[in-house]
Parts: C-alpha cells; sequence; structure tokens
C-alpha cells in the first residue's frame, strides 16, 4: 500500500512524525508537508506565488518534502510530481488541537484530505487531537493505525469522499468507543481582543475559535466532549439541494 | 437595509468599487476588505497574527476599511467590531474570475459569503464574474443590482445558506437567463510548470486552475458557458448523510 502524509502543522511536528513511525507498519510512506505552521489555511492553494520543494528530516527518523504553501498544495504537488504512482491512502494529521464544527471550514488539516478526495484518491483521511498541550502522540498514532487497519475491513467509501476523524486526549483505555457523526454547523463563541501595541496604535486578535454552546448530541463536537472517537464523511459538494427548488422562480 | 460588501481582490479592485456604487441605491453600504489581494485564500482566518484595521479610499468615490487579512476575517471583524448592528445583506465580489466547481473551495469571495452565512446574516452573496480581462465591471454591478432586487422578492434563502453568482463576461442583452445550478464537482484539468530561477535552482507553478472536461449540463460550469448567469445555493455542512450508514460498523 502506497501512502501519502501531510498536516497542517509543519513537516517538524511531533504528530506528523509519531503517524509516520505507526503507517509505515501497513505499507510505504511518502512525506510532503508544508514547511512552516499552516493552521488555518483553509482550502488556500498558492496561484501567485511558485512553490519550493526540499527533503527535510522528520522529528525521530525519517525524511520528507517540504514545500513553500499550504496543506492543499501538499498535495497536488505529491500527486503531481514527487509520487511515483498514485497513493492508496492519504493521510493528514496527527492535529494538534480538535478540527470539528464550523473549524474543519478553517482547517487546513481536513483540507488536505479533501483535495485528496477531489484528485480521487480512493480513502483520505484527516486525523486530529483534542488537545493543544502536554499532546501524546504516539497513543494517538496507535490508535489511528488501528482505525485505519478496521477502516480497509469496512465497505470503504466511496471515491471523492473523506473521513474527519478527532481522537479524544484520553489514555485508549477510557476512550468509550467511536460515534459516526455530523459536522456540527451551530455558531462558536468567539469574540476580538482589542489591544494597544508599544507604539500606541490599536490591533485586533481573534480569540476562543474552538468554543461552542448548546451542542446537538449527534454531533461530532458532541461525540469528542463525551469521550468517543468523531469520524465523520465529508464531501466536497457545497450545494443546498433542497434551495435549488426555493428558488426556481429566478429563472423565470 | 444595511449592506456589507468585502471581496478577495482586495480593496482598491474596480469590481469592488463598482459593487460600491450599485448597492449605493438598494441601502447604506459599509466596505470591509482585505487591504491586499487575497486570492485562493479559501476560507483561510487569522489565527497567529493580529489584525489591523484602517480607513482606505475605494477607486472612484468613497471610501472602506482595509483589513490586513483574509476575506473571512473582514467578514468576522465587520460584524464584531465595526459595523453597528447587524447587516442585512453580505455581498462579495465583483470577482475578476469565475468562481464555479471545485473552485469554489478555493475562493476567498465564495467563502467571505459562505463565513457571513455561519455568522446569521439573513442575505450573502458571491458574486463572480467570468473574465480575467477587460471586465466590465459596471454592466457586472447593474447586474448585480437587478437580480438583488429580485431576490428581495423571491422566497429568501433561509438562514446558513449563500449564493454563489456567475456572471458571463457578455453584453447584459446577450445574457441568455439565470440558471439555477449545482456546484461541479468533477476534477480540474491542472498542472504544475516546473521551472528555473536565475540562481538554477527547480520551482514549480500550479497552471490551468480554470479548465474542466466533460461539464455537466446542470452545473454552474456548464450554465456560465452556456451563457447564463449561474445561481448556486451553497451551505456549509461538510457532512456526506449517505455514508453515515454506510460505515456504521465502525461504531462497534
Amino acid at each position: 500500500m502506497l501512502i501519502l502524509v501531510t498536516n497542517d502543522d509543519g513537516i517538524y511536528a511531533p504528530g506528523l512524525a509519531a503517524l509516520y513511525q505507526e503507517l509505515r507498519r501497513l505499507g510505504k510512506v511518502t512525506v510532503v508537508a508544508p514547511e512552516s505552521e499552516q493552521s488555518a489555511v483553509g482550502h488556500a492553494i498558492s496561484l501567485n506565488t511558485p512553490l519550493r520543494v526540499k527533503k527535510a528530516p522528520l522529528a525521530g527518523d525519517g525524511w520528507g518534502w517540504a514545500v513553500s504553501g499550504t496543506p492543499a498544495d501538499c498535495v497536488k504537488i505529491a500527486l503531481a510530481e514527487l509520487l511515483p504512482e498514485p497513493p492508496d491512502l492519504v493521510v493528514s494529521g496527527i492535529n494538534l488541537g480538535p478540527n470539528v464544527g464550523i473549524n474543519v471550514l478553517y482547517s487546513g488539516t481536513v483540507s488536505a484530505a479533501t483535495e485528496a478526495a477531489i484528485l480521487g484518491v480512493r480513502q483520505a483521511v484527516a486525523v486530529s487531537l483534542d488537545t493543544y498541550k502536554d499532546a501524546d502522540f504516539a497513543t494517538a498514532a496507535r490508535i489511528t493505525g488501528k482505525l485505519l487497519a478496521r477502516l480497509q475491513e469496512e465497505k470503504p467509501p466511496g471515491e471523492q469522499l473523506c473521513l474527519n476523524i478527532n481522537l479524544p486526549a484520553l489514555p485508549e483505555e477510557a476512550i468509550k468507543g467511536v460515534r459516526l457523526t455530523r459536522q456540527d454547523t451551530g455558531p462558536l463563541v468567539e469574540h476580538f481582543d482589542c489591544r494597544i501595541d508599544p507604539r500606541e496604535r490599536q490591533y485586533y486578535w481573534l480569540a476562543e475559535i474552538n468554543s461552542r454552546q448548546d451542542l446537538d448530541p449527534d454531533t461530532d463536537y458532541a461525540a469528542l466532549q463525551a469521550g468517543y472517537i468523531s469520524i465523520t464523511p465529508l464531501h466536497h459538494d457545497l450545494t443546498h439541494y433542497p434551495s435549488l427548488n426555493d428558488l426556481r422562480g429566478l429563472e423565470k
């Protein structure tokens, strides 16, 4: 099995190194990741600037291709230029911090997996860990490896789908199980901090990006918060089909 | 009616100025737009850097708030800090170049409208013009104004929806009409140009980003190519619901 690993935290991130070590048990792994952190870049791609590619050591052991672009850029150039043949599996992560609810739209981690699905990769997966500090990526990678092995046995998702996996930051025996969830669409609690710089000019900084009130129980947010692994199948057709009929009068 | 206008081509873009002039007929217009071009940034938001906001003149007449961030940043900070009350309508554009098919995911123009929908704005619209040169934004803005007036009469889209409007680059009398369309999801024709820089190092540049083969007739791509105005209702729930059942075995 040919596996492509990428992320949005950058090629030197420990979450990527842990994933690389684990997935080597499943097949031949190539790493193509951003040379610098690309959090919250969403599905950005580089049109106005060229991309540079160089070899870089991974944390611990191994090496990968470092790309001067976004996660989606990494997947595009890996498939077009760097891999000898199309991969069977693309895994993006392991992200430091969850990617659930509206944050899925902002997430470089998820966008890399979506890009792989767009490009026809049979299995595309994003993996995120629900903590911002003291992350145990070795445990998270081991759980991810087991999930991916099970995914090979289950009916595989069709082409042009990706799976958004979020792991609780708990010891493996404390995790309650797996929940298939929908993406939460409720509003986030967020605000801008308004601050004064050393030159007495105002600036703004977005705060509380992962806060959420009023959780619905069948969502990614709620499953993760209740101690379950959340798996959400995502696609990239944003059309809201029911509205096509509601608006049909505009065609007249 | 309180209207927020933004874009991804930047606050000095002529497409934004034309939209501003036209929408002043419909209500009170505030412009909050990126201080520099932000094409293909997708739904990126600024987490690691603060935002600066300053007044800037628009091309021709009027002024707006220039923000040192992405289109989604502009909508967030406009609603949180810059507007005295929530807007009734957010319009993003007029973009130089179409935003149809897979490009919808890469588009800062569309992401600004999506962000407005997420934040609960009743009517959020992205407008793009199908040309990269010699754009007649005055005509495009006039057509947009008429469409927005008609939208007020039709059943309005529910909350958390946005409309992705693409205009043919044709004289108004040559446009064949309006088509309600779905987002095309087919693969793009694209490749990387591999070039050598003045220091004899290799670099890559993504090419042909808007090319598409094998058009389905009910898509945004096809309607635009056939000379129609394309309107696609978009939402931001990426869940692929049919797959929730297919994968239910993973919960065991």
